[in-house]
């Protein structure tokens, strides 16, 4: 059987043995309702608390400025809408980068619904916001951290400067970048963010769990309504598995600080062997643009991503066009639109290597998409 | 030590053991995302699209009519907020039964935002709402299958005609219910309802994952937004792992008929258990009014349901006041005051049984919070 190698840890990871330790026993003899006020449910809150300190702590910010969610897209949709919501004023504008994610991109429909008008920030050719002057009617300023597709990193801390300036919010999707960018660890002050949203399973956590990071003093307004849950803050009753897992990830993550060099020790590898491989009309981006360690990105002209991850898919290599948060087909990237890529964004391949992707798996996945590549320019 | 005694069924359940078990493969080596289209994907949205399978026939609904949720709260939610999204016609009110959970109730807040009017249908003293005619510029009518304080069962099938009549929707919150009312199995059809929430935390399933019923053509727009995860109506990377959980559980306590005999057995035992303790001033319901097997509802006059709770869990018995969903300390309940209880809502008492309560436990319990019950009386 053929050797599967998995290069898209962007899209999700495998959950780590650390985070797997720290879920069983909340699978096993421990069940409470963290709202229950007897023994079973205080443990169950002390649980979610003790959580909560460990990915405060990552973020950098004060315990109760993390609100656990369901999702990294549910955080995301809780800062945009729970601020529209919260802010009544005269303030009804919402600046947003083309190259963001669904999750933000898409909250427009019900932004608009609440009175907001949304207005994208056109980007480079590398996916980073074109600021424009951020005027004073502007409620919030969204821009990511690193971009998802591309894995190109975007100075936030600056956007979140001109966004301050007119006394707008400045909301961060550092999905891509929790808990590490690069071999750097960063905090929500080096973003001068007022909002962050993250993702447990992008990090070797468990899926169906996201925080926000809400800076005290910021008006947000909660989206999921129901109890007290979250100091009022998003209702329903906790995933506490999931949460105690995200906080297992991250202090697992953080104890490894090597993990950038070993991602891109893979991601080298593969990129050199692919060039060994002389596939005809390879574009990779620029050396000297920033990207993420394990973000490799490239197009082969003329060969379709759709064609071509089919085939990798059967040579046994995971790959993507992007998001995998769409439904099945794929379609043209809006980060790759927004880019100026134009026709060829349906050309666009994402290839993201873990901590764990062997230089050896790198190099047989280059040939296989080299070899996949030629035989569907020859086709 | 002593033994403790876990009487708190309707605020959430241990996870069963073939729920566990379905789930340990995706903690392990299954890790894809449903929305990749490469095996590691593909088999993570088969796992979903089976655990579909099996709540949808379990509600007696078709495959597409099931979108999972992170909580039976956000599932609600879904329903009233995404109905109000999604009619921006005339019909502008939404009727709600006064004895709603938290997450039907205090949807409030957004709706108003969104240009609806909410109303409250009053309820009789056990919970049962006395449906108002339905005017024809209401949109959507709430009611739950039965209590989850009181434990009490309500005609839904009634209202929900009443609702059809003037051609509003039916919303009926089944989080108690499912997949059993009692001895009985019940579908969607029997409920004569557009849309249903069900939770899988109270059935043996994990916390974190919830559904909504969507009958065929009912028009609800999402309220998470990004990604097209379950046909662009809830946004976000799914929780693979809980929602095959839930699915394990729904397929075990089918498998399980008995189980509300069972549960009926334990709570009749700490019934005439606390009968026979002559605790002075116990009110309980009239044993003629309908209510879950597992359920018994009480107060003892003049006894705070604070202290006794606080007690009881010293002694080892774990019992609430009503919903677990609030933040820590015991307010009178929203549901005993629209019962009409005024200032006894401060001494209801929930005790719930699980279908793995002995009577052995239940008579122990009982003795427990009968000396309880005595000595704050007397202090």
């Amino acid at each position: 059987m053929t050797q599967r190698i998995y290069l898209d840890y962007a899209a999700t990871t495998p959950l780590c043995d650390e985070a797997r330790e720290a879920m069983m026993p909340w699978l096993s003899r421990e069940f409470g309702n963290p709202s229950s006020l007897y023994e079973e449910g205080r443990k169950a809150k002390e649980a979610i608390d003790a959580a909560r300190e460990v990915v405060s702590s990552a973020l950098g910010c004060l315990f109760g400025e993390v609100v656990f969610t369901s999702s990294g897209t549910e955080a995301a949709n809780l800062a945009l809408i729970g601020a529209a919501i919260a802010h009544k004023g005269e303030r009804r504008r919402v600046l947003v980068s083309a190259a963001e994610h669904h999750c933000v991109v898409n909250a427009r429909s019900l932004l608009e619904r609440l009175g907001c008008a949304v207005e994208m920030i056109p980007v480079d050719e590398f996916a980073r916001p074109l600021m424009p002057p951020v005027a004073d009617d502007v409620l919030l300023v969204a821009a990511m951290h690193a971009n998802n597709e591309l894995g190109t990193v975007t100075d936030v801390a600056s956007i979140a400067r001109a966004a301050h300036e007119s006394g707008a919010l400045f909301l961060c999707d550092a999905v891509q970048t929790f808990p590490w960018l690069g071999d750097e660890r960063w905090t929500v002050g080096d973003l001068a963010a007022d909002l962050v949203c993250v993702s447990a399973h992008k990090l070797g956590g468990p899926k169906g769990v996201g925080a926000l990071y809400i800076k005290a003093g910021t008006d947000v307004s909660p989206l999921a309504l129901g109890g007290g849950q979250e100091r009022e803050l998003r209702a329903g009753t906790e995933n506490v598995t999931a949460i105690v897992g995200f906080a297992a990830a991250v202090s697992a993550s953080i104890n490894d600080p090597e993990q950038g060099s070993r991602k891109a020790m893979a991601r080298n590898a593969f990129r050199r062997a692919l060039i060994e491989h002389e596939t005809p009309k390879l574009h990779l981006l620029p050396e000297d643009v920033e990207t993420l360690p394990g973000h490799l990105h490239l197009r082969f002209e003329g060969v379709s991503a759709e064609s071509l991850l089919i085939l990798l898919d059967r040579t046994g290599v995971s790959a993507s066009a992007g998001a995998a948060c769409s439904s099945g087909s794929i379609e043209p990237s809006h980060v790759l639109l927004a880019c100026g890529w134009a026709e060829a964004a349906g050309e666009g391949v994402r290839f993201t290597f873990g901590a764990s992707t062997s230089e050896e798996e790198a190099i047989l996945a280059a040939t296989r998409v080299a070899d996949a590549a030629k035989s569907i320019a020859l086709a």
